[in-house]
């Protein structure tokens, strides 16, 4: 049965994902209207430059006044899709309070404050929906806080950023150096003109952070994340990551402790094996694994970027909004009455990869197999590499903790017979 | 906040995945009253064989009359996880009049009666919902159903049978033959004692039904799957694969055509390359592509099947539901406003490996060459082998419709040069 008074959208945003949105809600509007119950207007589009020609829509709708928009009390949903801190935290609490559920594509704001929003969204009884913030089109924040709702997760490990995996295959495809790939993706529209968000892993760290704290029930916020960026990764770490049968890929990865008593996060580069299916993840394409109890484990592939995929997942949230104000219920919240206490860093459980430049000389194998030995690492394989003088020492680790081998390194470091540490990289998805 | 008054669940079959269920909502009723907001109590559990021993269950709930458990009156969710068609039909239609939501994994049943259950479901008020159905733990159609409702989809194209992928991957990894395969799929436990429905693809074109109905919005019923098993796949379509750098996957399609106006579902092996996704699926694992306008391609994967794997999507829908009991709202029903018709296997375009022996003389390619041309089915390559007076035509076409490409062998079986067409097979995923 459809309703014919149509619920008011309000779209603050109009760039790339909102100029698509509002592409789509026109284009599909019969769809749209047959899915919801009732039709979609749109109701105001808030921009910084009104002047801007925006094509399919209605100038007499746009307003740079984005908080007397928020504040009209008859929108039904508001769409924020302006990005960053503020004013887009202002304008959705402002939105809630006027009445309006809403939906955004916002990650940076979502891992910092989404327990403040979540907060405020159940208080005036309305959504806050954001499947477009993690992973573009990929089906994965209702996938795990629905699909999953009766399952375990002690899992979530993935490639959530396009930009990172573009040059990332670029160099193991080419073998080229970390910027001359940088200039690649910029040069393709890949990368922006400050990459730091995305190769500093600040982008997956925000993603890292509402996808944990989803699947643990848990609050994990950005800062809980640990984060180091790809910058440092090198053509040699290829070449080496070749020589074990892996390549590499920036990872964002959300682990339940073996206890079960506390979860982690963290975003780093990391050695996957060619045979896991992550490794075959090309260009801009992000795919997340997610391993729980009962179902095992599952994958979930496809764009995680770009204007249209986006929009694509912005307007599945806004379907549900929509047919929530119908009925006038409203979807699940915020979920995280586990409260499991997130680890720092150092207690982190893998393998790692770890090159030395060391002397050529007898005696410093059996040296630096002590001093990991001492330190509680156990070794996997040693390579050991001589040309003049110089040697190179490979070592693959068994399973050991982020803080041994933190110490194992600093030690390492200290034996005169180490002339370097060339590379330090986790071995993952094994 | 948690209510105290459980929501009551009764079970109808307690096998494979009833027997998860069971053990899940018993080992973690902690977490699902929290995720639900009530907590959750198994109110009866109906079986054939009420003497069996059955761990973790208390025998005072156990059932030999199902029809009596639903019309209880006081049930908030039925688990139907006996399969078939009846009695699970009836068991389904009398929990909702009783006021009961439903949760079911039974593909044959919704295939084939879906729109009365669900007007069902409807009519009462009540929810009816069936993610174990299609792909086991695969979250598929919830993110049909939701995280697409704001794009279009225009195809979904997936293995979406365990027990045939398992075989298929036999017959390419260890070059067996069909027998062999079966008979290690069965030894293994993956292939049923009976495997009809499975290699004669009924399972998947169940499973196709229900997928193209919710992509397309559209209602798609059992009889409408054009239906081909994998029984005749030989150990030389496997060489021929090869040779085209692809391999031979049971696939469910579901396409939209070009022009938007129809659609089509079959279930048939194919060739697909080996590059594509789909190629390096292995053993019993399910995994569906989707593409939409919007979104672009998606992809799914995960274990489609097992007693844990399914009880894990059961639970997400139980869930789902709970909550929505609690809400007083239904979560989204069927949607079928497209009414799309859906065409017959003749129109379904695609491109074809055709296999001829034929006699070893002058001009046989140039007869068979005007057999195609007068059908309309334009010739991509042809490979001539010959040896000792006999030789073999390969011949891959362009795009062509099932009928043409129908007409085509037809006519080439009546040529006296053409001793026999040795295999047809679809190429598919290009
Ligand atoms: N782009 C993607 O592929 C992608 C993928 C996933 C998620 N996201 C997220 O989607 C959001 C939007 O990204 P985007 O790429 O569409 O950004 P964008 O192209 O930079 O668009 C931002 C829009 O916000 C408007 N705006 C900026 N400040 C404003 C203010 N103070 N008041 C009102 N409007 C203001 C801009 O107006 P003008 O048009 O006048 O400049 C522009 O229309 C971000 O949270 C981003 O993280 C983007
Ligand atoms: N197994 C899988 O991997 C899988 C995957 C996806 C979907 N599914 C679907 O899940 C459903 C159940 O499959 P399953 O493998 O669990 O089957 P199953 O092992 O054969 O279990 C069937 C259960 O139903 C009970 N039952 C049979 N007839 C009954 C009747 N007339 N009244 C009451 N109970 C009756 C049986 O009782 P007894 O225990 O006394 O024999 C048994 O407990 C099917 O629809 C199937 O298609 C299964």
């Amino acid at each position: 049965m459809m309703r014919t008074r149509p619920l008011k959208v309000a779209l603050l945003g109009c760039g790339v994902v909102g100029s698509e949105v509002a592409r789509i809600m026109t284009t599909h509007a019969g769809d749209l209207a047959a899915r919801i119950g009732a039709p979609v207007e749109l109701a105001g589009v808030a921009v910084r430059r009104p002047d801007k020609v925006r094509e399919g829509i209605d100038p007499a709708l746009v307003t740079t006044d984005a908080t007397a928009l928020v504040k009209r009390g008859d929108l039904d949903i508001v769409v924020e899709v302006i990005g960053g801190i503020e004013p887009a935290r202002t304008l959705i609490t402002t939105a809630l309070e006027h009445g309006a559920s809403v939906v955004s594509a916002n990650k940076a704001l979502l891992a910092q404050d989404g327990a403040a929003l979540h907060a405020a969204a159940e208080k005036h009884g309305r959504d806050l929906y954001y499947e477009a913030a993690v992973a573009g089109a990929i089906p994965l924040i209702r996938p795990l806080r629905e699909s999953l709702a009766g399952d375990k997760v002690n899992r979530v490990l993935g490639i959530v950023n396009g930009t990172t995996n573009f040059i990332l295959d670029k160099m193991d495809t080419t073998g080229a150096g970390y910027q001359e790939a940088l200039d690649e993706a910029t040069a393709l529209g890949y990368a922006e003109a400050d990459p730091t968000a995305d190769v500093e892993g600040f982008d997956a760290a925000a993603k890292a952070a509402i996808l944990a704290g989803i699947a643990f029930h848990t609050r994990v916020r950005l800062d809980d994340v640990h984060r180091e960026g790809m910058t440092e990764v090198t053509a040699g770490d290829f070449a080496s990551a070749r020589e074990m049968g892996c390549t590499i890929k920036l990872l964002a990865i959300c682990e339940r402790a073996e206890d079960g008593a506390s979860v982690t996060a963290r975003v780093h580069p990391a050695m996957i094996p060619l045979s896991h299916p992550l490794a075959s993840v090309r260009g801009a394409y992000n795919a997340v694994f997610v391993e729980s109890d009962a179902a095992g484990q599952l994958m979930f592939y496809g764009p995680g970027a770009g204007g249209a995929p986006t929009a694509s997942a912005v307007l599945g949230d806004l379907v549900a909004v929509g047919r929530n104000r119908l009925s006038g219920a409203t979807g699940p919240g915020e979920s995280a009455y586990a409260a499991l206490p997130v680890s720092p860093m150092g207690e982190v459980v893998t393998r790692y990869h770890i090159s030395l430049d060391v002397a050529d000389k007898p005696g410093v194998l059996a040296q630096v197999a002590t001093v990991f030995a001492e330190h509680g690492v156990s070794i996997d394989t040693v390579r050991q590499q001589g040309k003049d003088g110089e040697a190179s020492l490979v070592v693959v680790t068994h399973r050991a903790s982020d803080a041994a081998l933190g110490g194992t390194v600093e030690a390492l470091r200290k034996l005169d017979t180490v002339r370097g540490v060339a590379s330090i990289m986790r071995v993952e998805g094994e």
